[in-house]
């Protein structure tokens, strides 16, 4: 009953992340009858970013194509720390924390020996390269707290020994605002046995 | 640090119905990220569905512009049963039940005294045109098991009473694939009301 138009919307709107078929079908509905205009400026966003967003060529961070990032481009940040992430919105979500001073390195993901994936197919290679030239002191692994982020976290504090650069990673804990009923028994653990004096 | 067009794109994307601010950034950067040729077949079918849908003459469901929908053009489908919707969408939902072979009414919504919302308002004047010169003999009131759902069944009820026309509801009780200690006190006191022999 659908026109074929709608469909294909449909169709392309549901590979989006985070979007279900019965998402697409809501927001297809919601790009025809909300009125041309502003159906077409989310298809001119969509363009315009396709043509003006890459990544930073220092720290794979997003980026006006062809500049560095914003973060890299500061004089003011810490050149000499470097907080490691999996992908770009990693990067983000750190910077709008508000708490961080130094710099960024973009991995494009994780270790990964059952998926096949080593370190030549991260930017670890670039990372070694950016500490042992930038006079870099304190590296900040911020992946993921999952098995492969902490396999990854390991490996790269392992290549950093030998060159004396701290390496550190992201506490883990209990989630601000989140309830103790519903955390998994991973977090409690983790929360339990770096519980701190009051 | 966000380049600018990447922002424009997640604030385009938030608008969308249930896409928030994380999820319109997770979409922007997969828009980015996945390749210039998938982005603009979504860029692509977004103006495509805007020129080509739009919405039914006759029900009011979704069609090519200018055209019935497949439903009214359909001359198998029973034109003397209707079945009343809120939304285009509805009407998607029930015929992909498979289990109804009349045609649809969509209303644009529901009565509601409080935001104003009359029956002129709404698709109802059409709907009773449509009953008195197309033989309607019932008509299933499919509006959303809400207050104003239905206070709209009920409206809609009282105008057929002197037509002599058959108005239904649609069934109320447990989802199929529910729980029942997730069901609602109202859900289950319509289960319980409605309960049947076994």
């Amino acid at each position: 009953m659908l026109p074929d138009a709608l469909k294909k919307l449909i169709h392309e709107l549901a590979k989006l992340p985070g979007v279900g078929p019965r998402g697409a079908e809501r927001i297809a509905l919601h790009i025809i009858t909300d009125g041309k205009n502003s159906a077409l400026l989310l298809a001119d966003a969509i363009s315009a970013a396709i043509d003006e967003v890459g990544f930073c060529d220092v720290c794979g961070a997003l980026a006006k194509k062809g500049e560095l990032c914003g973060v890299c481009a500061n004089p003011a940040r810490d050149k000499t720390k470097i907080c490691i992430v999996e992908k770009p919105l990693d990067a983000v979500a750190v910077e709008r924390s508000g708490v961080y001073g130094g710099v960024y390195h973009v991995l494009g993901g994780v270790l990964s020996p059952i998926e096949g994936i080593t370190p030549d197919d991260l930017k670890i290679p670039e990372l070694m390269s950016r500490i042992k030239n930038d006079g870099v002191t304190e590296v900040i692994v911020a992946t993921n707290p999952s098995a492969e982020g902490d396999v990854t976290a390991s490996y790269i504090a392992e290549e950093l020994r030998p060159l004396g650069v701290k390496a550190t990673r992201l506490a883990r804990g209990l989630p601000s605002g989140g309830q103790v009923d519903y955390a998994d028994s991973d977090t409690l653990e983790m929360a339990m046995a770096n519980r701190f004096e009051l």
